[in-house]
C-alpha cells in the first residue's frame, strides 16, 4: 500500500468517526453557588450603587429615554441628560424583571432556559480578527464568520451564539446585519443575537427572525426568541443607539442582557469595591429603564468587571480580580433575582499555557457563581481581539469538562461498589471486575483532545 | 554600542530587577469551603468505609504492626495479615489527631501551619525525569535535583519541598537519602520531606535533621519539622517498608501524611463512589494505627483519587472526576477533624495549552475543598513522570494568582470610592485620578509571565 493511500486511508476513518461529543444538554448547576462576600457587604455593595444613583445620576444619551424615565418619576435633566433615581424607584422597577425566561430556538430542542441553575455556553462574539493555524491570523470577513457559525452549530456543548463570532467587515456595514442574520437563520438553528446598533438594525433582525420562526411580530411578542447584549458606556452613561436598539428590542418581547464595561482602573475604580459599585450601579439604572418601557421584560444582569494591566492600560482577564468580581457579581444578580451573565475570557496572545490558564480562572468563578449565560465560552482569545478556530476546540474541551463537573455524583448502593471491593481483593486490580466492565466506557469523561 | 554589548546590558539589568515575586506568606483560606456532597452522602461514604474496614480489613504487611493492632483490638489474621477494624475502634483512635499542628523549618520565619483553614503549597516530587527547553528531558540526577531545590528555596510562593523534586538516580541508593537530606539542609532553610522505605533511612534523616535544627531527638519530639507521605498501596494493602519507616516517624513526634493511591478504574472502583469509599477505608485504617502506635501524632488525610484513561490505562489528571474527588476528599477530612492533603496535577507531556488548563482543573477544586498541604504545587508534568522547570515557574504564577484570591476583597468606605466615581464622572477615565493614583502600584495581582 501505498504511503499517499495510507495516509488517505487513516484520514478517512478519522472523518468518519468525527470528534466523539457530548449530546445536547442544557447543564443544570445543582451545586450551591461559591460566595466571597458576606451578605453585609453585598448590601453595602448594593447602598453604595443607589448613592451613586440617587445623587451623582447616570446619563442616557437619548430624548426619547429620558421622556420615558421621567413619566416615570426618574429625575431628569435634559440638558445634561443625567438621570438620578431613588432608591424606591430603582427597587419597584427591578421587582418586575422576571426571574427565569425560555429563548425560543429555530430548532426547538435547541429552546434554552435562563435563569434560576440553568446555565447555558454561548459562542465568543464581537472579535474583530480571527485565526487558525493553517491560514494564520487575519481581518474578520464573512467566510470566517460563516464556518465560526458552522462550528456553533456543530457542537453540542456551544448552546447559542452570542453576537458575530468575528465581525465580517468584508460585508458594507449598511447592510451587514442582514447578512449576518440570513446566516444565523440559515447556518443554525439554535438561539442567536443581534447587536442594538439602532432601531433600524434591531427592526430587520426582528422583521426575519419572525419569517425563520414562521411567527408574526405580536407572537413573537410572547416567544422571547433573540438576545441583544446593552453595554453601558461606562462610566455612567448609555449610548442613544444603544437605548434605540434597545428599546426594539423590548417593546418587541426579545431579551437583552446589560453588562456595564467597567473595566477596573480604566472605565471604573481602581478598587474592585468600587469597580463593582459602578457595575451595579449602571446595570440597575438600564434595567429600571427596561422594565418602565416594557414591565416584565426578560432582562439578564451582566457583570464583566475585569482590571486593566497598569502597566500597559490593556485589559487583562483570567485575572484573581476578575475571579472575585465574577463570584460578586453572581451574589448582586441573586440578591436581585436575575438571571446572571459572566464570561470565559483570557488576554493570551496564541493558544497557549496562558491562554488554558486564565480561561480556567475564568471559567471555574463563572461556573461557580451560578452564571446562567456563559458568553464568549468558546473561542476567545487576546482579549477579545481574536477569534481562535483551535481555541473554539479547546473550550469545547474545557466546556464539556464543566459540563461533566456539573453531573453531580452517584451515591447509590451500586456505584458504593462495596461487592467490587470485596470481589477484587488486597493488592488486586479492578481493570477486570464485572464491576468495571459494566460501565468503564461511560465512566469517565472522555476528552476530545 | 555593539549588538553584543547591548544584549549583554538588557540582559544585566534583567537579572539586578530579577522576577518580582509575593512576599513571604503563608495563605489562610477564609472563604467557605465549597462542598458537592450533601451531609448525608458523606455519612454513607463514611458508613460504607467503616462496612469494608470491618466486613473485608485491609493488609497490613508488618509484623510489629500487627502486634500494635492486635494489642489495640483489632482484630488480626496473621497467616493472611488482614486487619478488620470495628467502626468504634476507627472513630476511638480518629479522634485522638490534632486538627492542627505545627511544621518547624530551619529558619523559623517559614514554620508552617497545617490544619483548619490554612493552606501551604509544596514542590513537585517524586519524579524520575525532569526537563527544561534548554537541555531537554532526561533522567533524574543529583545536579538537576539541586536546582530544583534551589528554586523552591527562592519563590515565596513555594512553602516547602514534598519529597525529591527529581529522584537523583545518579547516587548510590542506599545513601541517596543522605546526600538529599543535606541538600535539604544546606540549600534550602524551608520544611522538607524524607521517604519512608524503611525505618533506618528515616532514622538518618532524623539525626541530620536534629543536627541541622540542633536539637536532640528528645528535643526533637515536640517539634514536628519532617514530613513523609504514607502511600497505602491499593487496594486494601499496606506494605512493610511504609509501615517501617512510618513507625520511625511517628515515634519521633513527626508528622505523615496517608495517601491512599487509589486511582479509579484501575487500584480503585470504576466509580466515584467506590473509589473514595476505599480511599476514604485505607486512610482511616492507617490513621487509626498512627494513633495507636504513637497517640495525638501529627497526621495528614491525603486524598489521591484521580482515574484512568479507560482506553491506554494511564493516570488522567485534571479531570472532571478528579475535581469532584478532591472537593468531597475535603468534606471527608473535615468530617474527622483532619488537616487535608491533594494536589496540583494535570496528564500533559509538555508545558502546553494542556498543561495549562488541568493543572487549573486540579487547583481550584484544591483550593476550594479547603486543602491544607497542595502537594505537587509547583513543577509537575507529565503525569508525574516529569518534573518540568519550565513548569514551575508557570505554576508559581497559579500559585501567586490564587494567594491573591484568597486576598479577600475589602468594602471599606475608601474603596468603595464613591467621592472617585463622583469626581470622574460620566464619560470619564479612573487612569488619572487620585483614587487611581494612590493605589495602582498594587492594587492588581502583577503577574510574573
Amino acid at each position: 500500500m501505498s504511503r499517499e493511500h495510507k495516509r488517505r486511508g487513516r484520514g478517512q476513518s478519522r472523518t468518519i468517526a468525527g470528534i466523539q461529543q457530548q449530546a445536547w444538554k442544557q447543564p443544570r448547576n445543582l451545586y450551591s453557588p461559591f460566595e466571597i462576600a458576606s451578605a453585609d457587604q453585598i448590601e453595602a455593595l448594593h447602598e453604595n450603587s443607589l448613592r451613586i444613583l440617587a445623587e451623582l445620576g447616570i446619563a442616557f444619551l437619548d430624548n426619547e429615554a429620558l421622556d420615558i424615565l421621567k413619566e416615570h418619576g426618574a429625575k431628569v435633566n435634559y440638558s445634561t441628560k443625567m438621570v438620578k433615581f431613588s432608591p424606591e424607584l430603582i427597587e419597584e422597577y427591578i421587582a418586575k424583571t422576571p426571574s427565569q425566561f425560555t429563548l425560543h430556538a429555530r430548532n426547538p430542542k435547541h429552546n434554552l432556559e435562563v435563569g434560576k441553575n440553568w446555565t447555558l455556553f454561548s459562542m465568543v462574539a464581537s472579535t474583530p480578527n480571527c485565526s487558525d493555524l493553517d491560514n494564520g491570523r487575519r481581518p474578520g470577513n464573512f467566510k470566517d464568520y460563516q464556518n465560526l457559525i458552522r462550528l456553533a452549530q456543530h457542537f453540542n456543548v456551544i448552546h447559542m451564539t452570542g453576537g458575530y463570532p468575528v465581525e465580517p467587515i468584508d460585508l458594507p456595514a449598511n447592510t451587514r446585519h442582514l447578512d449576518c442574520a440570513f446566516t444565523h437563520l440559515t447556518l443554525t438553528d439554535k438561539v442567536f443575537h443581534a447587536y442594538s446598533l439602532g432601531k433600524q438594525r434591531i427592526a430587520d433582525s426582528i422583521d426575519m427572525l419572525c419569517i425563520g420562526l414562521g411567527l408574526t411580530r405580536k407572537e413573537l411578542k410572547h416567544k422571547p426568541s433573540l438576545i441583544s447584549i446593552i453595554n453601558t458606556s461606562s462610566p455612567l452613561r448609555l449610548d442613544g443607539v444603544m437605548i434605540q436598539g434597545m428599546l426594539e428590542m423590548i417593546r418587541n418581547g426579545q431579551s437583552v442582557c446589560v453588562t456595564p464595561f467597567t473595566l477596573s482602573g480604566a472605565m471604573a475604580p481602581v478598587t474592585l469595591a468600587g469597580a463593582l459599585s459602578l457595575q451595579n450601579a449602571e446595570a440597575l439604572a438600564t434595567l429600571t429603564f427596561t422594565q418602565m418601557a416594557a414591565p416584565g421584560s426578560p432582562v439578564i444582569y451582566g457583570g464583566f468587571t475585569s482590571n486593566v494591566d497598569m502597566k500597559s492600560g490593556a485589559p487583562a482577564f483570567g485575572t484573581p480580580e476578575l475571579a472575585k468580581s465574577t463570584l460578586i457579581g453572581g451574589q448582586l444578580a441573586r440578591r436581585y433575582g436575575l438571571p446572571y451573565r459572566a464570561s470565559n475570557v483570557n488576554a493570551s496572545n496564541t493558544v497557549d499555557t496562558q491562554a488554558g490558564y486564565e480561561s480556567m480562572m475564568s471559567l471555574w468563578p463563572t461556573i461557580q457563581s451560578h452564571c446562567n449565560f456563559v458568553k464568549h465560552a468558546a473561542g476567545w482569545l487576546e482579549g477579545g481581539l481574536c477569534a481562535s478556530f483551535e481555541k473554539v476546540i479547546v473550550d469545547v474541551e474545557l466546556l464539556q469538562m464543566m459540563s461533566a463537573f456539573l453531573d453531580g455524583p452517584s451515591f447509590s448502593a451500586d456505584e458504593m461498589a462495596f461487592d467490587a471491593i470485596a470481589d477484587v481483593g488486597p493488592g488486586g486490580h479492578f481493570f477486570g471486575t464485572q464491576h468495571t466492565l459494566d460501565r468503564y466506557e461511560t465512566a469517565f469523561y472522555p476528552p476530545v483532545l
